[in-house]
């Protein structure tokens, strides 16, 4: 490609709605225009990018035995309404009426049409396994789209779809899948972890996320780096950091803490350590049929330097719906303000849940619900009843790894894909049977496999930039190599060796960009480094007068001279390492 | 690929909403599967019809200059109220409300979209021209969906979009479009016309349709044999039928013609040619200030055996907004009803029309505006006035072609491509401008060219089919060539030279599927020849024993038998030759 043939348009200053790194050097790079809130034209550098994102997928989906169809961008409400998501899911799905007074929705994801074509194309066990993915447009009204297309309201999606006869079918077609997510991200040259995430009411193992490494992703990786662990923080499991209970030492003591609400103050006032506290959370329970009566308090235990885990605490049968109790719940339950609440004498009976960890703590320190006093030396058995004992925290940086080996570590990352393990959720509600040796219809059982293509560009960049820009990783740059001549147009040297050279990579199948615009060296260079091509040439006077050309990686800090006729073969030597 | 591990859903009956052929062909042979009204899921077969559409017309695009990017589907409702169109287009257009309750569209089309990209990005002269184009999602609110992927609501567009600085750049942009077009459509291998259409108010030769040609197309092409003339329709030319008007040589004579309400009645009944008499239409135009008063009748004058052009109408001045006239209009200005209407007498006065062809005909017979009375013998200049003279009517085969060489013909075409000159029509509403070498802003030229990506695969089968399927091209084929082996699962020989087969052409670059699926050779057979494969070759024991694979092409009669050497070589030369 010649640059004069191409559309190159770079900005100096990010406009003011850029937010994050990835969303403003994809404006500067005129990789993508905003069109509305949300909604954001590829223009053609970033197309580039996406369609080379959506080459990987398609070759590692049609490599696992998916294969590729299309389903439409507008759907019928009928099917939504089927499996109640048309009325579950809110405002984020965008609804919209034909003509005729119709509903339909632009979809967000396609189980319910996938399942539609199933449960009447798919007829025999003899059809099974099956796997479908699409690569399509998909529309999501975000409350608050942002950070441009990592929050944005249009985006590419490849999702894919398997069904099975079994369980053990699904797991089979769901590694299948694993495996082949983990090859696409090795190709994107992405530093990426897979997690195993929380799947809801399906429980088991049956979901992984798949997360590239950036220090700005707002999701927190928790692996282990001895062993093959890794979830994500909803998901990660943690363990009891004393094995067993110590026995008892202290006795109970109300003691005065007079304004010391918080654990931390309480243990600097006390002089212990702060993992010798306590931390009381006190949760509600509405119960929709009895009201005021039925109502139930919980109070959730922590170690004073640990974090609730929400979604654990969802987890708790009785608690699925929980909220944080008022002050004058709290107030009424427990005799006195938050800062000083504790297990032991509370006003009013409450569900108390111990963390795995408090519950093997001995003369520990809570609140002993009476402002400015807390309990020192409390002990379980002897002070309070034995708890219900459950895993509620947030792991730490540190923690023993929940499989026996090493010590975790927690990570950021940003989530690009998703496997999960739906089993009969859609074809339970859709009826899509298939009928088995027997005759007999079953179930099928269904897996759903996303990647967020546009997602991956942000993603890409967010993990690797510099003061001057982009840096994309060889296999999804818009450009592998740019040929920069300096004076084209005065040198015929120059224009020789640049013709030349750009010939023979075209011909070496290298996707090589000629920047024949006329730009000084110094706007040319910056424009690139900017947009992010990994491989640089640069073709001088002063150079050629030596025989040499110039190489420059765009994470190096020096120029490489490299002789004229060697280069083409050192510049495919780059690109097989990268 | 093998069969099994694709996903193959043929249909013995098409259901019962397919009324055309391409729609129950697609639909039997599992390339399309209806989700809602006028939407359609692409199954695997046909998305690899529509994939090969894709890249024949981007490989064309990019040669011929133009950059690819991608807009969005749902776009801001702003952009269109700009250009009027949000007002202007009717139910077709599809709207929507977020979350916030602000208006969308899902795009139709992309003219404000790209001029909003333009107006921003394109600063200078020194830009252009430059032509942006992409395949997108589109949806049209059709009031009756039907005919499959021929009138449905969602489908792809590929639409591109040039901007010039000015009208001779536009004409030369148009141009390369206009080349592209054809080397598309020759790609596609078949066969098809490109028209001048009619462009509205741009007037001049801005405009072209390219029809896929189809008995059951729904517009009537015209065209010269032997030159190059050619046009829709709505835009062709129709000449004089005589160069001069004879002189007149009978006499006006009001002459009974009872019951005879029809030109061809009243030819019939006078024992004269239908093309002595002249038929009267008579249209209405509103005002909408004075109403009633300013109402005014036309009368358009026809040869009987012509036909009106309702577009040509629509452009002489003062008809703009016509309607044709109710009967008591009709009454009132003629006084009597219609079937013996005519120029001579009416009862108030209306504004006549002549046909080319009427103004040079003598002794005419026409209504006498009298019940069941014509005149015979009438001549303008002698009977009444001379009337305003133009074209007005649709050409009939054989009519003069208007470049003076030869006739014309007329065949059936169906619409798939279009390239429009659209001047400032955009650029002036949204503001659209670039600063020309004087610093000065103008308004940049716009064209735009459409190809209907989808629609083409139910054109291509209108063209192209048989009793027994469809009759894909070579270019646009699902597959290139299918292996039909009978009994590799009982005949070592037939299996070894199948496995040796399909891999020599898989590296020859073959696009070929093999059916592995062991199904009987005649429902397998029957698979591919609905499908519409082009190329079969059949592999069995007894064809083996002699050396000879079978080789059947889609439009042949009998098979050819071809040396097991020499079966490659052989498809090879097919498809080149295709």
């Amino acid at each position: 490609m010649r640059a004069t043939r191409f559309f190159i348009s770079t900005l100096k200053e990010a406009p003011a709605d850029a937010e994050i790194v990835s969303h403003k050097l994809m404006m500067r790079a005129g990789m993508i225009k905003r069109l509305g809130s949300g909604i954001y034209n590829y223009m053609p550098m970033g197309l580039r990018v996406i369609r080379k994102v959506e080459n990987i997928v398609r070759e590692e989906m049609n490599r696992a035995g998916a294969i590729e169809m299309l389903m439409p961008v507008v759907q019928p409400a009928e099917l939504w309404q089927e499996t109640g998501r048309w009325d579950k899911m809110g405002p984020e799905l965008m609804r919209v009426k034909d003509r005729h007074g119709r509903d339909y929705i632009i979809q967000p994801t396609s189980e319910e049409a996938i399942t539609d074509v199933v449960r009447s194309d798919i007829r025999s066990y003899r059809q099974l396994p099956v796997n479908f993915y699409h690569i399509q447009t998909k529309f999501r009204d975000e409350r608050r789209p942002r950070f441009g297309l990592m929050r944005g309201r249009e985006f590419t999606m490849k999702d894919a779809y398997s069904f099975d006869r079994d369980v053990d079918g699904l797991k089979k077609s769901y590694q299948i899948m694993f495996d082949a997510y983990t090859r696409i991200f090795q190709r994107f040259g992405l530093q990426f972890r897979a997690v195993a995430a929380d799947n809801g009411a399906i429980g088991g193992s049956g979901s992984h996320e798949f997360h590239v490494i950036a220090e700005t992703g707002e999701d927190a990786l928790v692996y282990c780096p001895i062993s093959d662990y890794a979830a994500n923080m909803e998901a990660a499991e943690a363990v009891a950091l004393s094995a067993t209970r110590p026995g008892a030492s202290a006795a109970l003591t109300k003691t005065a803490t007079p304004g010391k609400a918080k654990c931390e103050d309480v243990a600097a006032f006390l002089n212990i350590p702060l993992q010798s506290t306590v931390k009381s959370i006190v949760l509600a329970v509405d119960d929709e049929e009895k009201g005021e009566a039925g109502k139930q308090i919980w109070l959730l235990l922590l170690r004073g330097d640990h974090e609730l885990n929400e979604v654990k605490a969802n987890k708790i049968p009785g608690l699925a719906n929980y909220r944080f109790a008022t002050e004058a719940e709290i107030v009424e339950w427990f005799g006195t303000l938050p800062g000083y609440l504790g297990p032991i004498n509370t006003k009013k009976p409450v569900h108390i849940v111990a963390d795995r960890t408090v519950a093997n703590m001995a003369d520990f320190v809570c609140g002993a619900n009476e402002a400015d006093f807390h309990f020192t030396g409390a002990n379980w058995g002897r002070d309070l009843p034995e708890p219900l004992v459950l895993d509620i925290r947030n792991v730490v940086d540190g923690d023993p790894s929940p499989d026996g080996k090493g010590v975790l570590a927690i990570q950021r990352g940003i989530e690009v894909g998703h496997v999960f393990q739906l089993g009969t959720r859609y074809s339970q509600d859709m009826k899509a049977t298939f009928l088995d040796e027997n005759g007999k219809p079953q179930l099928l059982q269904m897996g759903c496999y996303g990647i967020g293509v546009t997602r991956i560009l942000g993603a890409a960049i967010e993990q690797n930039f510099d003061d001057k820009g982009i840096i994309w990783p060889t296999a999804i740059a818009p450009f592998e190599v740019v040929i920069c001549p300096m004076g084209m147009d005065r040198s015929e040297a120059v224009k020789a060796e640049t013709e030349k050279l750009y010939a023979a990579m075209l011909e070496a199948g290298i996707d090589v960009i000629l920047d024949d615009r006329g730009e000084r060296p110094g706007a040319m260079f910056a424009d690139w480094e900017l947009i992010g091509v990994p491989h640089r040439v640069v073709i001088g006077d002063r150079g050629l007068k030596e025989g040499k050309l110039e190489y420059v990686g765009r994470r190096d800090t020096e120029a490489t001279n490299v002789p004229v006729a060697e280069m083409l073969a050192f510049v495919q030597s780059k690109l097989v390492a990268a």
